[in-house]
């Protein structure tokens, strides 16, 4: 496995690969990898392509007060994991190489960006689509894996690319979970023991929705409320947002059958996570 | 010539041309092609790309209470033209293809977009990275021809180019004058005989403006004011700018010795035109 940090250097390794008839898949991440990023690299490797992984924390994604500075950083450890899972490069850019000074450019994604964690997280999808635009023009992937956890993201991601014609493939990955349910996250390190123990309420309480709504028969928006209530009695949990939206749009569902996407956010102290379930009513 | 309408062909004939190993070069127009434009095509063929022109007029660069509908269109007149210039092809996608239902992505290069035309055009720039990013997409050009005479234009599509990494070079071409000095323009056609026979006054003050500044070494701030009370004067003319910005940020140029883009819009009727300069003090 390689690792590369500068783009000219990126560039011609991977026309090099592209030359030898070889598709490039990539995966984005942000480092502190985990199983989750694991399962792209392995997608990408089950299906041939020569896998590109970057890890780049991307300023523009954070908010002033968000975790920017203390998001876990460990290249080395994190090659290892990447290697390991069959990731054939590593791309490791700087901050000043993706947002040179002076740069103005931004993608957006309109409406669905404003949506569940847009709504609390101002500008941060905006963040999201321009970085992952500069690193598929970057890189010219065939195809890009991304996971189901950040289900808006990748929502978000495959618009843009459907609305840009991006000449790629963007492919869904399913969400890792750990035993107990919580779904894997490079933030799940922030949690207290206390916080950790009642971290897989979230899926719980979505399992428990999808239960109700599809073999109960029982109506999506009393039971989103009744969730809701009991998530507020929790005194460890500080629900942001549960919500149902159509797959989609993101927009409120509508009685079509499409399919359905109820997410999921809480802070745990100060730490934001989130999760989310499909289902069909 | 081949004309083509929908984007599989277009992609199914590019792949084509690409794995002959030819490069691919792109001339992006609204159609109502004059020699400006086949200056473009002619600067692509001269450097033997497989030259693509599309004729698209773009809904999402014109304000509600501009000439979108009116814009001139005659694809039987620009085909025969974009063919003697040398065009081996033309895209004519609907607006339907290009924005269909749902359609939400949107790309803007801040800043310079709300300079000089931007400020009276809002949304105008976005449009126009908008539809050239995704034309960028369709095509993957690997040069691709703006004229200078929409050097704002210009400007941003080359700093989009770079802030997003795209892998291809913008290429500016000289404006195309009429003999009496007015830039060429799809929009000269609607100017009465009176407004024609005013219109070069831009120019000609552009050229004024350059020779006072250059040659005779006055201060560039009074020769544009002097420059904008006589065009004031002028009955026929209603000027909306006469700016001189740095030709990279299109910022207030600062006394560095960077080169000068000397700008200016105004109405001869109902018809908006808009020429520049460049100059160095």
């Amino acid at each position: 496995m390689i690792i590369v940090s500068e783009t000219p250097d990126l560039q011609k390794r991977l026309a090099t690969v592209r030359k030898s008839g070889r598709k490039i898949g990539f995966v984005p991440t942000m480092g502190a990898l985990h199983e989750g990023h694991l399962a792209l690299i392995r997608a990408c490797r089950k299906e041939k392509l020569f896998c590109v992984v970057s890890i780049f924390v991307n300023p523009t994604q954070f908010g002033p007060t968000e975790d920017y500075r203390k998001y876990p950083r460990n290249l080395k450890k994190d090659a290892k994991l990447a290697e390991k899972a069959g990731a054939d490069l590593i791309f490791t850019p700087t901050a000043e190489q993706i947002y040179p000074t002076g740069y103005r450019t931004f993608v957006e994604v309109e409406k669905l960006s404003k949506r569940l964690c847009g709504k609390y997280r101002p500008g941060h999808f905006r963040g999201v689509t321009t970085v992952v635009l500069k690193f598929f023009n970057l890189i010219q992937p065939d195809n890009a894996y991304f996971g189901w956890k950040d289900a808006q993201q990748l929502i978000i991601i495959k618009k843009m690319a459907q609305d840009l014609n991006l000449p790629m493939e963007i492919i869904g990955v399913p969400t890792v979970r750990e035993p107990d349910g919580l779904a894997l996250s490079s933030r799940n390190v922030y949690l207290s023991p206390a916080e950790r123990k009642s971290a897989p309420v979230l899926y719980q309480t979505l399992l428990q929705i999808k239960n109700d709504c599809e073999k109960r028969g029982k109506s999506l928006e009393k039971t989103l409320k009744a969730a809701s209530s009991r998530l507020k009695k929790n005194p460890l949990i500080k629900l942001q947002y549960l919500e149902a939206v159509d797959l989609n749009t993101l927009e409120p569902p509508e009685n079509t059958g499409n399919e359905i996407l109820v997410a999921i956010a809480a802070f745990l102290g100060s730490t934001r996570l989130i999760d989310n379930i499909f289902l069909k009513v």
